[in-house]
């Protein structure tokens, strides 16, 4: 199988999506961007060995790989408020293994549909595991939400459940099915993010870890989060049933959940795009972001973040 | 120096480009498409040691590899006929090396000003060295060319010079810098790629040589190749002057020249965005490529193509 075979493989199998004038097999996809609407663009990629375990008993199967490669960027489309519709996919591939694309696409393209976001283009070539995917979504002019706004008082609000990837990670095989499908099939919070852009003076996804990514959104200024308020699955509770062994997972997994910064005097919708949503703390003035519990004391929280060059 | 220094590096040096709403450093940019315009998007990747050399005295240079993946992109947007707007980059670098990244956007950033393209997002990772950029641009509605169109009796036409890249690679450090300027820093012909989109039937950049790239516009179709038209640059004519050793080198160089279709009847103008166009051959029913000499004869032309998996 050539470079060519493999790019007939994933034509055959991708629909021509809406908005798709030319799509695979050109030089470049042409696509209808809709009246009205700005575009929003993100790009990620995972790099084997790093991103995803790529040797061992343990190692990824493509079609994680392939789930995984496309649900971060769409979290990034979701963490702006904008709606999926287009991406394209670079494969850097040790071999040209059909096997192996098969399987990818098998996790990539059941996510992309559920999106509606159509796989319009992309490249192959050879060299070590390399997976690029480059989202493109639409907002409605100026609607789109921002890591910047942030201001002392604001309600911090998360989605869904924390700390499930981490433990899902550290627990290997050892994790029970929920926690690792967090890990390996992050959900991109897509409709939660287009509801609390209308709400959110700022928001990120968690990609990195709470803490860290809550530092994007302070910057200069702090944050008090309550511990004892974590949003918190069964399953991890059960994992991890004592509270300050949960914490750090808590601080510092990528589980790809909504951040979002709401004004002090809004009421917090129990619920967006059909997820829980849980105040977690507030915005304040102090310069650094201080993690308390039920009692009010500090909980140490050093070093939970993720750097890519670490 | 970790991910987020070398951003600020990017972000210090990257201007804020016309359509940028958002640029770097949130989830995603925002950008402002045109009316009534589509939207082009094309992305491929460099794979060190298989795109360019990345040990040994023959490395390619930080500067040479940001030029060269920046213009394989853009080459991608000329032969739809599109002009460049937006780029995101992703880079995989084996550590965070800021003198290395400096260099690469002395390469990138001067290529991207060159045409209005701005850089408006992308991603860093650790990794065995990928460099992967995602090229945005616009075409009026429905005015773009493709890679189908074919037909009988159809002139083959070809921008600038053939087999400078080729002859660049094969001399090495014994070609001049004419030779090696194009093998590492090839032009894309943004201008010529929008006029000739006017005229043109069908479009390709050759980027895998003459005649791999021109197999992807005959199809089932076949074409006429006459070998003593190609189009020669004094610098090739001086490193290689006998022309039949010449002609594979010309067959196979990935010269990111523009190879286009223009009707019978057309007259091919003598130059397109200010550079030479030359017609070549012809379309045939033949079912295959034959390159001819002056004479009529047959020029044996097996294996001249490039294999992403070769």
């Amino acid at each position: 199988m050539n470079e060519f075979d493999l790019i007939a493989e994933i034509k055959a199998r991708a629909p021509v999506g809406s908005g798709v004038v030319l799509g695979i097999d050109d030089d470049a996809a042409v696509l209808q961007p809709s009246p009205a609407m700005q575009l929003v663009a993100t790009t990620d990629n995972l790099v084997g060995g790093r991103h995803f375990v790529d040797a061992g008993d343990d190692r990824a199967a493509p079609e994680e790989i392939g789930h995984l490669a496309l649900a971060v960027n769409l979290s990034d489309l979701a963490a702006m408020g904008a709606t999926p519709r287009w991406c394209l996919v670079t494969l850097t591939l040790p071999e040209a293994d059909p096997a192996w694309l098969r399987a990818f696409l098998d996790g990539f393209l059941p996510l992309a549909a559920e999106h509606d976001c159509a796989l319009a283009g992309g490249n192959i070539a050879r060299g070590p595991l390399n997976i690029g995917v480059t989202a493109l979504g639409e907002v409605p002019a100026a609607e789109f939400a921002t890591r910047s706004g942030a201001r002392p008082g604001q309600r911090i609000a998360v989605t869904g459940t924390l700390g499930d990837a981490a433990a899902g990670l550290k627990l290997g095989k050892a994790a029970g099915g929920a926690l690792r499908a967090r890990l390996l099939k992050p959900v991109p919070r897509i409709a939660a993010g287009r509801e609390l852009a209308g709400i959110a003076k700022a928001m990120i996804d968690i990609s990195d870890g709470l803490l860290a990514d809550l530092a994007h959104l302070t910057g200069e200024l702090g944050a008090e989060i309550r511990c004892d308020r974590l949003p918190t699955s069964s399953a991890l509770a059960e994992a991890v049933p004592e509270p300050r062994e949960r914490w750090p997972l808590q601080f510092s997994g990528g589980d790809y959940e909504l951040l979002a910064l709401v004004a002090e005097e809004s009421e917090l919708p129990a619920t967006v795009g059909g997820i829980e949503l849980t105040e977690i703390g507030r915005i304040t003035a102090s310069g650094e972001i201080v993690c308390l519990d039920a009692g009010g004391n500090v909980v140490e929280a050093a070093g939970s973040g993720w750097d890519h060059f670490d």
